[in-house]
C-alpha cells in the first residue's frame, strides 16, 4: 500500500536502487529533493544524465574519461615505458595521490573470478596486449587488488607478458592482503610502489 | 586538484550536497551511475525531475500530493469533522500506516520555534483557521512532535482554536510499546504518571 504521491513513491523507489541506500534513506533523499529549489533538483538530475553521456572509455588505456584519449594518456610528461595495470579506474585515483608514479595506466574493469564467471575475455586484457604491440613498453607493474581474484589476475597476465621480455613487476606487500586499493593511504601506496618486486 | 573527468566529479559534487553523504559514498553512488544501463541512469534523473515538477501543495491540507485536491481531501469515506494536524507530511504516513485514523489532516510544514526564527506565520497555521471557518470540524488533534517546538506550535494553536468552540485534543504522551521503563527518560515517566488510566 502506498502513502505517497506516485511521482514520491517512484523517486523514492530509484533512490532505493542506489548501492547502500535503504527504504529510510531513499524516504529522506526524496524530501530533500522535494525541499531544495527546482534549480537544484535539476543541476542534480542533470550532472547523472551528463556523466552518463559523456563518460566513456578511453580507446588506449580503457580509463574512463571525457576526452579520448584521456588526459593521461595524451600527456607528453608521463613515461610511456611503464604502464600500471588497475583494476579499476578509482584505483587510479589512490595511485595519483601519492604522486610518486610517472608513467600510463591501464584499467581492466574488473579482475578475473571464475566464482562469478569473469574469465580473462571479460576483462580488458585483450586491449593491453594490443597496446604492447604498438607501444615501446620496459616495465608493467601489476596493481590489481592483493585479493584472491586480484592476485590471479596478475599472474594471468605475467605469464603472458613475461615472454615478450617485458619487465614485470608487483605492487609490494605494504597493502594489507584482502584490502581494497581504493582505500588504502597514500604513505602504504607509495610504499608499495618502492618495493614492487619483479615477478 | 581533480583526478576524474570533469562530469565525474561534478555528479559526485551533487551527490555529496544530499544529506547524509560524505564524499566517499558520493564517489561510490557517482560510479554506480556509470555502471548502470543509460536507461537505468534516465529513470533516475527523471524521476528527480518529475517529482519536482508534479508534486504541490494540497490546497486545503497542505499535504505534499500531484492531485489537488489530494486523496486524503476528497475521500468522502473519512471523517470531516476531525483534522489530524502534524508538523510534516511525513507524519501522516506514520499515522496512517496505524490504520486507526479515519478523520482528515493538515501539514503545518515545520513548528514554531523562535531560535531557528521561524515563528506562526511561516508555517501553515493560517490556512488551518480557514480551514475552520469553512468546515464543520468538532475535533482538532495536534500531533506535533513530543519537542520543546512541537509543544510550543500545539499550545499556540489550541490557544487560538479553543475560543472557536472546538474540541482541542493532544496526543498522548507515555512510555512506548516495547519500551523499557530503566532506559525512559524522567520527563516520559512525569507525563506517563500524569496521563495514567484507569483499568
Amino acid at each position: 500500500m502506498s502513502f505517497y504521491a506516485a511521482p514520491i513513491e517512484k523517486l523514492m523507489e530509484e533512490f532505493s536502487k542506489l548501492p547502500g541506500v535503504g527504504n529510510k534513506t531513499a524516504q529522506r533523499l526524496a524530501f530533500h529533493v522535494l525541499n531544495i529549489s527546482k534549480e537544484d533538483a535539476y543541476q542534480l538530475a542533470n550532472s547523472i544524465i551528463e556523466a552518463k553521456e559523456k563518460i566513456k572509455q578511453c580507446s588506449i588505456c580503457q580509463n574512463i574519461t571525457d576526452v579520448d584519449p584521456c588526459n593521461i594518456c595524451r600527456d607528453p610528461k608521463r613515461d610511456e615505458e611503464v604502464i600500471c595495470v588497475v583494476q579499476e579506474s578509482r584505483d587510479i585515483v589512490a595511485i595519483e595521490k601519492t604522486r610518486e608514479f610517472k608513467g600510463k595506466y591501464h584499467v581492466l574493469h574488473g579482475a578475473i573470478s571464475p566464482m562469478e564467471g569473469i574469465g580473462p575475455n571479460d576483462i580488458c586484457i585483450k586491449e593491453l596486449l594490443e597496446r604492447l604491440q604498438k607501444e615501446q613498453v620496459k616495465e608493467i607493474i601489476l596493481a590489481t587488488n592483493p585479493s584472491i581474484e586480484g592476485e590471479a589476475t596478475a599472474m594471468y597476465i605475467a605469464k603472458l607478458i613475461k615472454p615478450l621480455g617485458i619487465k614485470v613487476t608487483r605492487l609490494a606487500h605494504g597493502i594489507p592482503i584482502g584490502g581494497d586499493l581504493e582505500y588504502t593511504d597514500e604513505v602504504t601506496i607509495s610504499k608499495a610502489l618502492e618495493g614492487r618486486t619483479e615477478l
